[in-house]
């Protein structure tokens, strides 16, 4: 079944990725891997759950805010290779939640990103990652998502 | 010589790993390279060393939390490939010491893992890293290793 | 255009790397690809700008670090291959920054390492990253860059 059919049905919208504001790329494109920068849970260029988790920000709120860092990273794929449906395997996605020390939450913040991949690519989308917490992200966002995708 | 054996000499065990809580695997496999997702010090299900290192974990617990965490990734990888007679080379370790911002010694505690790939696989132990500080850890670990291994 | 004529060019020197203190390497070459491990901002084996960023250490200050980290990177990979003229393609940059956890200027201060590749490379050094806020770095160092090096 084709990936970007899949997103459709699941009234996913595809974003088209900014231009990093630095001397960096979106993504680069390997031997048909894709490293994806690490991506902050913008909509329409607003940043959304800034903050730290476990202060201002909730498990939740950085659950949804990893959800979308994700289908960002899907829009930079789709932006360097034309259509996630030549998305082959997602292979890790590397988990950053801004979080208090004491807290051993950042699984379930990063779930946001796992589950959407795995909504929308189903087997193909199960990768390995690491959630871990991290002392302040860029703009003070509550959560940042990098990826490797492996392209056909 | 074998590497399985080695381990048998040195007393150690390979783990079987758990199923991940999450829409994640333990490791993914592409083009002869393993990720192995994040390991935890988890020995029999159970967490070892919990907490800050600097604070209430000591250097020397959580080099023996790294240690573990080497080794069960090493779990994940023989359940992936059936040996790890099949392991030619460990290319990085991901180390990540949940400790006190001051602090500067994340290098000592991720030995632990540089160390336990050295004495089983030598050369091909020998492997690129980075050791950093994190404000937070799933489960309230205090160390976490992911892997990047090739195998042939 | 050689890079190591415009490094020549630009003043900048590509210095030997030190040998790790531990049981892992600089750097990893597999399949054309090098991992070069997380390196601080050392010259001539003193840690320039110790520190947390935010608090001691400014962050023109990290910036500066992180272009002398990633120059020590190409010096790891220059000690690997020869020259780095057979660099094909910086492909990522990790970016530490030991910072407190309000704070969101991890962008610029791995901008340096960002700058430094792209003043050297052009097109070829322009790459993947993310850059977070870390908890404590290796001997107390305000920044740290790992990089993966696509080399022909």
């Amino acid at each position: 079944m084709s990936f970007e059919k899949k997103m459709e049905e699941l009234g996913m919208k595809i974003p088209v990725p900014g231009k990093p504001a630095a001397a960096y790329e979106p993504g680069v494109l390997v031997d048909n891997m894709i490293y994806v920068s690490g991506q902050l849970p913008m909509v329409d260029g607003s940043l959304q759950f800034p903050g730290v988790v476990g202060e201002t920000v909730t498990e939740e709120q950085a659950y949804q805010g990893a959800r979308i860092c994700a289908i960002n990273a899907l829009g930079v794929v789709k932006s360097m290779i034309g259509s996630l449906d030549r998305v082959e395997r997602i292979v890790k996605v590397e988990g950053f939640v801004n979080s208090v020390q004491e807290a051993g939450y950042q699984p379930k913040c990063i779930n946001g990103a796992s589950d959407v991949l795995v909504e929308i690519f189903g087997e193909a989308g199960k990768h390995a990652r690491f959630a871990i917490g991290t002392s302040g992200l860029p703009l003070g966002s509550s959560v940042e998502v990098g990826m490797i995708v492996k392209v056909k």
